[in-house]
């Protein structure tokens, strides 16, 4: 353990390449690194918790990275520290991840303030969710005081955010395609909050209008557990405006929040999902570790792809061996 | 197993309280029920896989009873008999169920050639798609071959049954508040085809303008597996109007897949997908069932709800349980 006191020592001094070393060790899907992984999490929860953590969302071309660039920024200059992360468990399909090469946020990148990290690759919403919890706690042990935790928003991701964030704010681009966008039922009940992006020159009028145009919407849904109903801002993260209004108004919200209990009230409900997905992802790892699962899988996978076995009967068998107690094989 | 003979015998006879009853055992979340479940359905499971397994979604409000209510009767009047199944997993939550009292399918109901049965109760999403599954296989052992899988249309659970299913049908109202129906990304890549409801009167134009606008949105989806996009279609299930053409239209989709072969490489990959929450659902079954698991989490949940104990070592601790083999308690 000589290695992960060391790594441990180091992020807490706000180590940054300290800080990705420790996030590509709880992202390892490697049975061997989990042990150190949950270790190393373990030893910087007492020092996590004191940030707000701070979900965006929105569909590819929403405008989340130039946003989170500049609201980065601003929060610096608030004097914080600004950790991004990703949620993205299609990025393994389609091969790219949401950050992708950090231009995208070209000036947040260069500030010794701010960390970004690209998504954690692959595996299913679970995993990644329990992966991006673990390292926010990392990011927070580090110092940083507000985590972003990106996503995109294609249904079932910010729900899974919902579960590990203090507030999440919902990007939308005014103009063609707004039913395709953002104005998906399940998305929406997540929000906290709403900004327009790119509102320049002509944008902005188009923007006012769908602005309009979404408060009857927002009326429809439930209010929040905060008893709030989202509010729609104007954004430009090309000219600055109402990024300064978003950060604040962000920044109130969560102040209430924290006032009331809410945060409190939210974490204690997350960390028990939390420990109910640990449990499931555990199981599934112990699983698939068990070295005569391993053994039998591959041909049974192809017996119930031919038809030959029925998968639950398949399942059973697995489930059988593995039920067993991990004896070693013969 | 004498009881388990009888019942399997009755189903395959067409027994409608034998289906009925068959189908609680594979709901039941009773471990001693789960291994005659598993029986039951790897008995059937010969006499099963010959229908059209249909889905068909909306949000609440879009139709969907009375639409299958109609539908459904177009079915057995070309000669087939028609089972109707639900998956909601919201429904433990929201105390109902979507099929309700079955009055709202009230002419289907009364048909000899049609079953009805309200949706599983509550669960995970995993889980009641298990169990559906599994409903599928008994109610084709029982001589139905047009299965119908209503879901409500809230994001995750379409996604679920597009594993299950050979084709799917969305169904949307044309009119006020549009947006937050049925214009959802996820929804409509599931889509195989649309309907329009509630076509009557002045309603009809308004379905025939919005099917236009929709035809723009349609494009920019990508393919179904088949290579197809969904086609709208207006219907009501009051005047009739459009109901023999929706249904010609599903029939002949229907034919051309299995020409191709598509319904048979779906099959497949979802033997797979079945195999695998097979095998989650096996896990966690296994682990709510050990006794010791069992004493320890009441404690350790309060503990991580206080904050006194962390999620993922709560977990751990509870996986070691787990993990020593289900030997008795001390």
């Amino acid at each position: 353990m000589a290695d992960l006191d060391a790594l441990h020592e180091a992020l807490l001094l706000g180590d940054r390449t300290a800080l990705g070393r420790a996030i590509t060790l709880v992202e390892s899907r490697r049975a061997e690194d989990r042990a150190a992984a949950a270790e190393l999490v373990e030893r910087c929860r007492p020092r996590a918790g004191h940030a707000l953590r701070l979900g965006i969302t929105g569909i590819p071309g929403a405008g989340k990275s130039t946003l989170i660039d500049a609201l980065g920024l601003w929060l610096i200059g608030q004097g914080h520290r600004v950790a991004v992360l990703a949620v993205d468990p299609s990025s393994a399909r389609s091969g790219g991840s949401i950050l992708g090469d950090k231009t995208r946020m070209e000036r947040l990148a260069q500030r010794p303030e701010a960390f970004i990290r690209p998504t954690a690759a692959g595996g299913t919403l679970g995993g990644v969710a329990q992966r991006t919890r673990e390292a926010i706690v990392l990011c927070e042990a580090a110092g940083y005081d507000r985590i972003v935790v990106e996503t995109v928003g294609i249904g079932q991701n910010e729900l899974e955010v919902d579960r590990m964030t203090d507030l999440n704010l919902l990007l939308l681009i005014a103009g063609a395609g707004d039913e395709l966008q953002g104005i998906k039922r399940g998305i929406m009940e997540s929000a906290d909050a709403i900004a327009f992006t790119k509102c320049e020159g002509e944008a902005r009028d188009r923007a006012e209008a769908a602005r309009r145009e979404l408060r009857g919407a927002i009326q429809l849904l439930p209010p929040r557990p905060s008893g709030r109903r989202p509010e729609a801002l104007l954004t430009s993260a090309l000219t600055g405006a109402g990024i300064a209004e978003l950060g604040a108004r962000l920044e109130a919200l969560h102040a209430q929040d924290l006032a009331s209990g809410l945060v409190d009230e939210r974490r204690r409900e997350q960390a028990l999902h939390w420990m109910e997905q640990s449990i499931d992802l555990g199981l599934q790892e112990a699983f698939r570790a068990d070295p005569r699962v391993a053994q039998a899988l591959p041909a049974l996978r192809e017996a119930v792809r031919r038809g030959e076995r029925s998968p639950v009967d398949a399942a059973a068998a697995l489930l059988a061996l593995f039920r067993t107690g991990g004896a070693p094989l013969p």
